[in-house]
């Protein structure tokens, strides 16, 4: 499309009935502010400028819908004077002069791009005004869309239809494309002589019929069009969007045995014959190549796991986890700001934070790098094939070399050579008969205490 | 209300479709036997007094039924002969007179105040006999209520009613209040003179109206009717349950990502603003202050929680765990009856049982509070910023002062004072060259092992 | 049934859609490949012998279909040319001659004995073609079965079909019986001369009838003629499998709280009693006796938990495990290759691995059993009523006495004697002030770092 657009986004609704302390628009989807999800669809029309109309948390929700190289200029609504006011918010915006004019709304993030290039489609197809409108089993409460001859004639509020219109299932969404260059003019005529006295986006249809143009209805899913009022609702928001995702991602290539328990990030990247058990949480940032099993119960953010890689059960990766081909994490490990190289092994109750290791290596169970002194990080080097024995603590800064080996139980504390044996703990001694007198010890204190 | 009502709660059935060796009524809801959220809800309707039918497990049965400050009086049906039977053995607790008599069912837990509420009102309004209905998509198989001019003038059977009576929606659930200064007349004239020779209490409607009272039906919904006969209808009951739940909690300012994945408990307490990620399981006795963040993966039971604090993911909260504000504990830690100071952090693999950790401090991956000698618990006190390396052991019962420092991997069994460091750890020693003999040692005994 | 029967099964299809490197038909359900289920339902329709029409994967396809005692000959289809065609690949194993041929298909993983029993009843009772047909809401694109007088006269393909046929709601799912002593006739009958050029096995029902023969149709119930074409539906087979497994099992008498999020494998044995709390994922050999608990997030896999032993939560069983009665198996704890005996505890963060514990022994948190040495796997023996302290490290092989007691933080790598102590740790040092020191140290390297 070569016409020029600008996308104006509601986003200044009080949200009461969020209770909440934060802007609704700011609440997260697939772990991220549902107005940046209305921005990404946006982007994905061929537009590059929009306008935000505010209210609460004006700066972090400008912050939060700069994504997706949109240039994005807020504008705040001091009143609540209905959506032809909210609109009118960022006049000066409409004043520089697009062809087309595109309105969303900030609490309403599943819509994609279809539904906003076909209304953009009408306005280059000659029409002043196209409304995005639903098809729905329950239209109740509804505006319905009144078409004739492939005109919108009307949008009939509940209140005022007829029994006939009352039958009409196809409704009004609220988005909106608007021609830019009448679009003040349009919006200008709207007058608030209605009961609430506010100023209703709506009467754009009959404004720009009266003035000689012409009104168009385009079609979208109704799942796009759901609305955010509660949170009840922003969980079926967030489980419509999952349910979307994983549906793309399990027909390009990717098994889940139990898609409704995995629940993954707007910028999650899966890979073909990747395996995904029951149970896994992706936080943002999670790269999983071709190939890589996720075994039940993982939590991934910020990481990458390369082909052939298994993760878990019971694993989690944090941000700067990089596995590397073949390697392994397993059960009740945690990694963090670490590489774990080609075919290396982390297998139980481990650890593992601002380090590498080698090729080859194995970290015993219950191994901790030890890379906190209560102020400042350290870093871990282990080399290739390297061994470290279970329940050793690497004190950080620390470096094991290529193919050493460390006993089970050590404290390591100082660099260990490649191929050297380091130890860090004490002899065993044994005291024949002494358990028996411990045990009775026991018993008579838990005696005495009873008493 | 002013007017007095006992409540006969009908707890004998056999349960044999349940295959359990633990009668049906004890089975759990919401970590709750079933019979306690009858008479839980009975409580919220201004009554006082239950009577309890019972058949098996009598005594844990009526233990179980006691809460909510009703008091609870059992009476054992011998024999099973119908409905209109049991409720009559509870004969001596109706000729004690009360206004009202409400008949509920131990297996039917989802009842909430609303319908026994406006059951009793009809009494109130001169009824003799109400039944509570229910409207339903699939009235197969159960007995229709026939009304004319308001009044109930029969409850017709499955295999009793006409073409027409089978096409009526609202249905009996078998849950009634009778006028209880009338009460024992209106028993005993059921007669039993029917193919299975039981003592219906459906046979009231009749009755009443032949001795010239009055019968009425109020509604209820479905769900709240769900009765419970096998353990795959236990399931659904808990999930309906869940659902409704967490769809009041979200209302009320919890965000839930996937609130299907959360699991409650019957007195699960969450403040506004908290946010719970996927895959969280409350045990009974958990509080959630308003602003704290549960992470996925975890399971919280009789603890506490304060605003800003954060758990999990994958951690474990044991009654008596209790995080002030702004503490954390992180994957893979248990906490036990153990207090965790404001900003303290137990972040990694760790076990914190019978223990105070003072604000500030921190406690390395792998800490574990040695509190259990196989016979007694001692406890292990933790001092403010204080800072516990990984991979400690704390031999209670031990004190670590304010500001105290232990070293990595140290075993602790005697006191350390403010600010003193504590070691309790070998020396490293070193080997060169010895990883390789080991290695080749064990490589010629795996060769050997195979020979 | 006396008659002999040969089961053809069709598994040679490319399915491009599922954007695998591996044939569909091992895509598993349930941790077993698709095909195998084919197999398994076959078995229980006293069928010995099965031909496997196969073209990618050849080799693991007929491995993967060699269970449950069937006798399988695979037979290569190397062109695609219809499902006719595909029969005849196994020309030679029909020329045997069977009394019944029964056609599936490798991609309908759900089918039961039932409609295949059925579908053989009716051979035995005369027809020459037995359609296994579903009834279904959603008919268009299905062939309709089109009936008259108990006969099956035609399968009309949607296309061909008049509108009144459309109005059919009885479709045609592609398995089918065929009288084995006249079964190579009919199918040499098939022509291709349609649009596709291709063989269509559907095509019998009229050449049975025009050679003098009976066509019939029974039916099977929908979700057993589920086909697998992409991995959406791959999880969607999957989930209808859990459904219909978990429903059995909670009617035979298992509890399970929230049924949707417990995964059962295709041979999970689970006893009377056994209450299953939210999140388990139960791999291959499972065997869990009557009234163990599984508590919520536990993963078992080829372990056994015999009656009154607990599990978890977030406990992980591997193969091999075998926890004896009343044992317990707690939080983060890992078991591989060990008994755990009667009434012994393994309550947190440990990994015990090839090894066996005896009757009333408690592992302290943290415990590590060290069985490998990078090269090759060690076992460890602890005896009765022994005590290992937390975070101690067992150094396999090593041998723990009956009573023995371990104190915490012990590195064990000798044995000990029945009732001895044994130590293997560090003495306490204090160095007094010192935390203080350490604390300024960081802080100014922190400042340093920042600069």
């Amino acid at each position: 499309m070569t016409r020029t657009c600008l996308a104006i986004i509601l986003a200044a609704g009080d949200s009461t009935r969020m209770k909440s302390s934060m802007s609704k628009v700011l609440h997260p989807i697939a772990g991220r502010p549902m107005i940046a999800h209305v921005v990404e669809a946006i982007s994905r029309t061929d537009i590059s400028t929009a306008a935000l109309v505010v209210g609460r948390n004006a700066g972090e929700v400008t912050s939060a819908a700069s994504v997706a190289g949109i240039k994005v200029e807020s504008f705040l609504q001091k009143e609540r004077l209905g959506t032809g006011h909210a609109v009118l918010a960022a006049r000066d915006a409409i004043a520089v002069g697009y062809d087309d004019i595109l309105v969303a709304y900030g609490d309403v993030p599943l819509i994609t791009d279809g539904p906003l290039r076909a209304a953009r489609q009408g306005l280059a197809d000659g029409a002043d005004v196209v409304v995005i409108g639903f098809h729905t089993d329950r239209p109740t409460g509804y505006g319905r869309l009144l078409v004739k001859d492939d005109e919108l004639i009307a949008i009939r509020e509940e209140k005022d239809a007829t029994d006939a219109e009352r039958t009409v299932t196809w409704c009004n969404s609220g988005l909106m494309a608007i021609n830019g260059r009448k679009a003040l003019e349009l919006l200008d005529h709207i007058r608030n002589d209605n009961a609430k006295s506010e100023f209703y986006l709506t009467d754009l249809v009959e404004i720009a019929r009266s003035l000689g143009g012409r009104a168009v209805a385009v079609d979208a899913p109704e799942q796009e069009l759901t609305g955010c009022n509660n949170r009840a609702e922003l969980a079926v928001i967030e489980r419509l969007w999952q349910e979307r995702r994983r549906h793309e991602l399990m027909l390009s290539g990717v098994s889940m045995i139990a898609p409704e328990t995995v629940f993954l990030a707007y910028d999650t990247v899966i890979g073909l014959d990747v395996l995904i058990e029951p149970n896994v949480v992706f936080g943002p940032g999670a790269v999983i190549d071709s190939g890589a099993v996720i075994h039940a119960f993982s939590h991934i953010e910020g990481a990458h796991v390369s082909a052939g890689a298994t993760v878990g059960p019971f694993a989690r990766l944090r941000p700067g986890a990089d596995l590397a081909d073949g390697s392994k994490v397993g059960n009740f490990c945690e990694v963090k700001n670490a590489r774990i190289g080609e075919g290396a092994k982390v297998s139980h109750l481990t650890y593992i934070g601002d380090a590498t290791i080698g090729a080859g290596s194995n970290i015993g169970a219950g191994t901790i790098t030890c890379n906190y002194d209560g102020v400042n990080k350290y870093e871990t080097h282990i080399g290739k094939s390297a061994f470290v024995g279970s329940n050793s603590s690497l004190v950080a800064p620390v470096t094991i070399g290529d193919g050493a080996y460390i006993a089970s139980g050590s404290v390591i504390t100082e660099d260990v050579p490649p191929d050297a044996l380091a130890l860090g703990r004490a002899r065993q001694e044994m005291k024949p008969g002494r358990a028996k007198v411990i045990r009775e010890r026991a018993l008579a204190l838990k005696a005495a205490r009873k008493r």
